[in-house]
């Protein structure tokens, strides 16, 4: 039985950390701030949790949460870099939702988060906590940076091919147009985020840039193990009138050593001791709601012409997108069985 | 062709009225004001206008207000009493959407709405725009209070029955269970009304006590004639998960002599020569989408037991609920045909 | 461990029997029968079992299902009465979850179902599945009536007072106003419930007769120990534009007697042992996400006038208002903790 | 005035038709036809249009119809082509919602209806309505193959790049990422197109083929005045939680020419007189709600790379997508304003 601290716990993040380890059998919640909440019971907040946790926020206490195993920061950006080194000193492991330690490249993080890291040193000791592309990374991190909801898609879906010994696309080619429920967007009381500004609408955002764009492209040099090769990716983010579920459009060219081999047949034996990622037959569609709730991400291939590759990847953003990675690494951290608190099935209908 | 102003521009029922008046034959909107977008082209925050005018948004300025011959006020409660005797004194017709010139009763306006009333004497010449109960004041008038959205469909589902010549209900026995769209909390950053809050959720709000409550509980008093007869009227608002439409299911208790009448010829016969009333067979179920868009209220009625009759009610609540029936009100005070801008047909699907 | 047979796996009620089911440690699922799709996998239906079970659907065989410790009849009405008596005759448990077994009045069973029972003895030794309320004969129980999604709303929320010593409500004056997500339908190809004919749109329907309103009134005077008490009850089914979740709100008349006692303290101390009721505190008002995909059921009370009580139930109609109460059924037949396979906490958002 | 026949007028297409021209001036709809509902008065179906009309649905008799000036068939594909020829031999002009006059090659038209075309001779002489393309021969034509709606956005997408005088795009690299609202799918009763099996979900449909495919195709073609240059388009569609509306991503590869000139001056240009085609500036995001119930369509350029070029273009899939540009067609065909009937200003929200 490890303690678990939360930083920020009024976000959707947040509360989806709460829904899942609070049913995980090896762990126990002892800490929750919210700058904004202290000493307000977290089931007051989110009715969901009554009859579940008597949990109460409480400001940010860095003593108190150095006593825990682990701390997750559901956090705005910023605000964990503030305090990780901290709580590494004192043994606590730490675990990002945001984006302080998923960019290696300060210049990157510098221009799209508009602040200065304040701890490189630790960041660069830090993992990318693309669970199942770096898993013995990080079963020994300190701190982990969890993914985007967005470019743990991308890397999932691009990384039989990229990590095949030979090269099977043309990797400036690619074009990644994704679709997200506006969850993704947080709990913020925002003009642009309330209902009847999206509901029954469907538009593209962020077409000019995204931040996840250049962590999108880091990350798949990193599997790819070469720079520069992704300086083309196209991204496309789109929002649907849904609350939770996310799906990406993957398009490629292929090369004619990709277009030899049987990629159907790549894809399921490179997944294939994965328990959260689902190669589905050919010819299927995922569904967005067929994740819903679960720390499950599904891939469907096609092949429209002989040298193109569609790849179609469906995930719950708040779960395998966010909060479920985040526990997946967590459990890889403390050794325990990876699917530890994940087991549940997803809401369908 | 008369010329028109708008003040408080950027909300649902600003761009409701531009979008209905921006196609009325006999009407110029010359200004719309905004405290916060001066300058900014009225279609660039609504899309949907580009293309059918060029109008921008303007600071408030009294002077050129009241050169227009009617100001719509669609702006928070409290803005319009400030402005309206200058606009009448320089001759200008004010038609007030918000609360303002709503509640006879002083003591309830500053209760429910936190202000005092700054001009009373206005107040009292002011009309209540129920325009079906109310026309012939209506075409009289310089200032109108716009009634509330929930307000409509419980005046026009009672008024039948509370204008015939005998006591036809129990009128303490009044049950309102009423459900909106969420577009009637208005256009605010607020996290209440955020998407993921919203979708997929239903639930009651202000069942302790809704600012409707005194307006219906007035209205339906000068409707019947007689003070004191609605003290116990209960009233509980819910909240339904799209965007536009209201749906009022009224319960009453019929009288001895209420229970002898047939009530649906009762109701048909009241609304015979009423275009934006209708009065649907026994058996019918009133749909908000059946409204979509138009100034239309449904009406239908069922009788579960011999003394108990259930009234259900249907409306937009942008639109017979709040912008159309504010132009309505405008075509009667400048004696236009009292349909001109509003003949569109409601959008279903 | 038991073993489970699910006649009718394709609507609903199905799928979330298996959601749970697949999760309970005491339960495996043996058996999951279809008329048409016999021979496919279940998961191939419901990509949101991918991975979790390699069931198939197999045809109907009673002597295989006779082998199960118990079976879920998840049909449409009139199936479960026609093989209940042979799997009895074999040890076999039956938990109906349509209405077969919930109506003890045979001409009411033929009037709203349009079919003779087919086996009025065994009907008459069933047990109806209202858990709280029926705990000790469940626990005997041969088969299981399992409640209709909303009379389980009704009856929950009108327990307490119908059970207290003394009479506290005018029980001809109860009006239920509720609303039910569009899978309370089932999963059928219907025009009514094609998307565009729900979505964005509000309606009550059913209201000169529900099939749910004689239960109600059945299961009401069975609380309450006294017949024709109910005469009068009003009930008036709304369709809300979401999936799941179901709200009643519930109007009574409190008598002198009623008025006199702290209704809150009756209904906190009445459900203060139960783990899948919560009574919330005054002045809370309960969504139906918050208890999405949860076997909970939430309820508060508003006292708009000193006579009047305001009753507010929410739950998940597939839920606890179904499937999940079926399992709370199940788990005290067979003496497992009644909470076995229910902890999941709600998916809000 | 001239008077119209719809054939087929209980789908979604056929009731927008009566929308919008039961507000044109210029027209009276005479005769609706139904093979299921002859003898029921349309509003009876379709409560929006209570109150503003009485027609009845009749069935379909070739001589009356005959006397109308004009048809629309909004029936399902193959049913236009049986009546057309009489209808155009007595004087009246047809305009096609379905297939059946699009596609010029037979082939593809019975590979994908599945159906042989019982009158290619006048196949021959019919008219592709895609308005703004094809305006003079739509004026001349007797009947007119009016365009599925995701063809028309990828034509009025890419036609101003494909009508200029040099190679602007690399038209083999052409990828079309569609969404549609549900609405698109018609008014069926089908177990695929249910609420609780569309709402809160994203998926991708058709892509292993879908029958606009060969459409867009075949359009581009005639655009560009070239056969064989799009054979490697790829064309994925999507479905969207929400009634109404369509968003296609479209991605193309620019030449060295394409890269040189001031592509958004090119699409204001080619636009410039057109009322129903807006090229919004740049960083701008077409919303779907938009052009909600307006016959509008919006364009928006984006160049993420300098050979990249994205054009997002959105519309009302039954507006402007169908029963819109029908309209606009049949005003052309007789000599109307072109916008008359087509006005209306779009719902927001």
């Amino acid at each position: 039985m490890i303690s678990v601290g939360i930083v920020g716990g009024t976000g959707y993040t947040g509360v989806e950390l709460l829904r899942l380890l609070l049913r995980h059998s090896q762990v126990q919640v002892r800490i929750l701030t919210s700058r904004t909440e202290a000493g307000k019971r977290v089931a007051d907040m989110f009715p969901s949790l009554r009859g579940h946790t008597t949990l109460e926020f409480s400001d940010l206490d860095l003593d108190q949460l150095a006593q825990c195993d682990v701390v997750f920061f559901a956090t705005p950006h910023g605000v964990a870099m503030q305090h990780a080194e901290k709580l590494v000193a004192a043994g606590t492991k730490v675990i990002d939702l945001a984006a302080d330690f998923r960019l290696q490249d300060l210049a990157q993080f510098e221009k799209w988060y508009g602040m200065q890291h304040s701890c490189p040193a630790m960041l660069k000791d830090s993992v990318y906590g693309l669970t199942e592309l770096n898993r013995e990374k990080i079963k020994q991190a300190q701190v982990i940076g969890n993914p985007g909801c967005y470019p743990t898609t991308v890397q999932l879906g691009l990384a039989p091919l990229l990590k095949a010994s030979s090269q099977l696309i043309d990797t400036q080619s690619i074009i990644v147009d994704a679709k997200s429920g506006v969850s993704g967007a947080g709990r913020k009381a925002s003009l642009g985020m309330i209902y009847s500004e999206n509901a029954d609408n469907f538009k593209a955002y962020g077409v000019a840039g995204h931040r996840h764009h250049p962590e999108i492209v880091e990350a798949l040099e990193n599997i790819s193990g070469q720079k520069g090769q992704f300086d083309q990716l196209i991204f496309v983010p789109h929002l649907v009138p849904m609350i939770r579920g996310m799906l990406s459009t993957i398009y490629v060219d292929l090369t004619e050593q990709g277009q030899q081999i049987d990629l159907q047949a790549l894809y399921e034996d490179f997944y294939k001791n994965e328990r959260f990622v689902d190669v589905m037959p050919a010819n299927s569609s995922p569904e967005t709601r067929s994740v819903r709730g679960a720390n499950e991400l599904r891939i469907a291939l096609y092949r429209p012409q002989p040298n193109k590759l569609i790849i179609l990847v469906a995930q719950d953003n708040l779960v395998k997108g966010a909060a479920g990675q985040a526990i997946q690494n967590m459990n890889l951290m403390f050794g325990f069985d990876e699917a530890a608190g994940l087991e549940g099935i997803g809401l369908l209908p």
